[in-house]
């Protein structure tokens, strides 16, 4: 099934049931009023949303009205954790290639996350605000997950069995703000500023044979300013599977429902043709154009986003229907 | 006024009043059932909370019964945030001194702060449960407050006129894991198990005097296995109070309501005494008391926690009574 989150005022927003082809929403009130309260009782609370789902992919529900990304905020508009991985080692090599510096042998078989804020996220249509454009506005196009509870310890294969859902996100990333933060040695923080989520959350089984061994083998759509920029493959290459990022937070502590869980930038390794190697599914983000331009020409040509450029990031099924709507968002700035 | 969250279980627990001396406590429904509930809403809730408040004082709520910290969630059981800071900046000093690092000059104008896990806090008197003794358990002593909504780009004293809640937190390191983990580059992870905290929070006026330009002028008791080991003063050293703190994280995002932002480990800086230096107020974590052994004697001889060890971390005011309760806590292997 498919869900999102309507704008309605408050902070939590009201949940809605989406049809398989986006078109038309139902509000769940009756079985759960927000997400978190159906992810917190979902063995009660997701039976009932199925029923919901299939009526009204049927046409068969009373109260469906057409179903608007504009009004969504993210499926969770907050929640109580937002871990997010570098699951595609060669975004990590292509960026460190670009610096000249090595990849540790332990990031083949050590997860790379961080933990991000998760108190305000974005809706899909929302506006990115950033104080100033000599941050560095990137954007990261991602895959991420749902969780229930998953408790500590967990196998990668349990914790797969606690993906409730799965959704795109937007990991806005201030790059010009990220190498001082990161040699203070604490992590992200001030470089990461709101992320944004797709305007619909999606069940598994919504995803048939594309989703294979905690990995989506579609193809993760990124446009910047109306030129698509991404076509990158986000199953095949994925390092780590998201069983293996859930449980590489399980090692010493409880996950708990409604935990986001996100993929990192997906990336894609370039092909050699004719004695120069060349990227030709693009990029998710433009610190990896960059770092490319960098190996192929010395240094980057391509700048990082301005007040005013756009962004949309789009998943289709092999069907070439949107699976979780777009993220389309406006770079502005405050006020 | 004095709030807590009595376990009912539920994953949010039940708001209580407190009163002032700890003695007594009521339910707060009718008014919020949970303590997001009215930090969400705290123009409507704080009020008709500070009414029950004083009539828990006065002996005449006509449900009230006796307090039992054993019975306490964390006041927010889980929360949207919880961003600690490492705002005393001796602790920094001595850590690096120990390893004989330098502090970077700008660690003492640019607060030092890392993104926690908030899904799944402990509750005071709950075990801290870790898989294995050889990760090297220790306790960090510390104060934290809770905030409401703070915009991006909020100045230090906009930022302090947001603080809604005070309380103390234990925020449990693994220190073997910290060294690897940080070097990954993308900060703590897997060494920063569930943070636990004090059985009630307080609003800023519970404090007096004490709470003064965005720090806690009070004495914070730390004692492992029954034995006294801290007694630091948590006002005067503490580098950057939590206005700078919380405007730190509003540097490129919004806080929002229930928020938790930390202290860091609370620490006192040493006296010179016959050409040594002595730290006669103790540690707030046992890293700082390994540092101070290798600067005096070239080596740690102080270990970490073993499981069944005890930790009590408590604050009282200048009339002797305890103002939070206190975390009380065991360490435990898991099952």
């Amino acid at each position: 099934m498919k869900l999102a989150t309507y704008k309605d005022g408050s902070r939590d927003g009201q949940l809605v049931v989406v049809s398989r082809d986006l078109a038309t929403a139902h509000y769940a009130t009756g079985i759960a009023a927000r997400l978190q309260q159906a992810l917190d009782d979902w063995g009660f609370a997701a039976p009932q949303l199925q029923d919901l789902y299939e009526s009204l992919n049927g046409g068969k529900a009373r109260h469906a009205f057409p179903f608007e990304p504009r009004r969504c905020m993210a499926p969770l508009p907050r929640a109580y954790q937002w871990a997010d991985g570098s699951a595609y080692i060669n975004h990590v090599e292509l960026v460190r290639r670009a610096r000249n510096a090595e990849v540790p042998e332990s990031f083949y078989t050590d997860p790379l996350m961080y933990q991000g804020g998760s108190d305000d996220f974005l809706g899909p249509c929302d506006d990115v605000v950033v104080p100033k454009e000599d941050y560095g506005i990137d954007f990261e196009a991602e895959v991420a997950v749902i969780t229930g509870d998953v408790p500590m310890q967990a196998t990668p294969d349990q914790a797969l069995d606690g993906i409730r859902l799965l959704l795109l996100a937007n990991d806005v990333s201030l790059r010009n703000l990220i190498p001082p933060e990161l040699a203070k040695g604490f992590g992200f923080f001030q470089s990461k500023p709101a992320t944004a989520f797709s305007p619909v959350a999606v069940t598994p089984d919504e995803l048939g044979d594309a989703w294979q061994g905690g990995r989506l083998h579609l193809t993760l759509q990124s446009t910047w300013n109306g030129r698509r920029v991404g076509m990158c493959e986000a199953g095949p290459e994925m390092t780590f599977h998201f069983g293996q990022l859930i449980a590489h937070i399980c090692k010493t502590r409880n996950v708990r429902a409604g935990s986001i869980v996100g993929s990192g930038t997906v990336s894609n390794k370039g092909v050699e043709k004719d004695g120069r190697t060349d990227w030709p599914k693009g990029y998710s983000c433009i610190a990896e154009k960059r770092a490319i331009e960098t190996i192929q020409d010395g240094k980057p040509s391509t700048g990082f986003m301005r007040f005013g450029d756009t962004i949309r990031i789009e998943m289709k099924g092999k069907d070439g229907q949107s699976i979780f709507g777009a993220i389309e968002q406006k770079i502005a700035q405050p006020g």
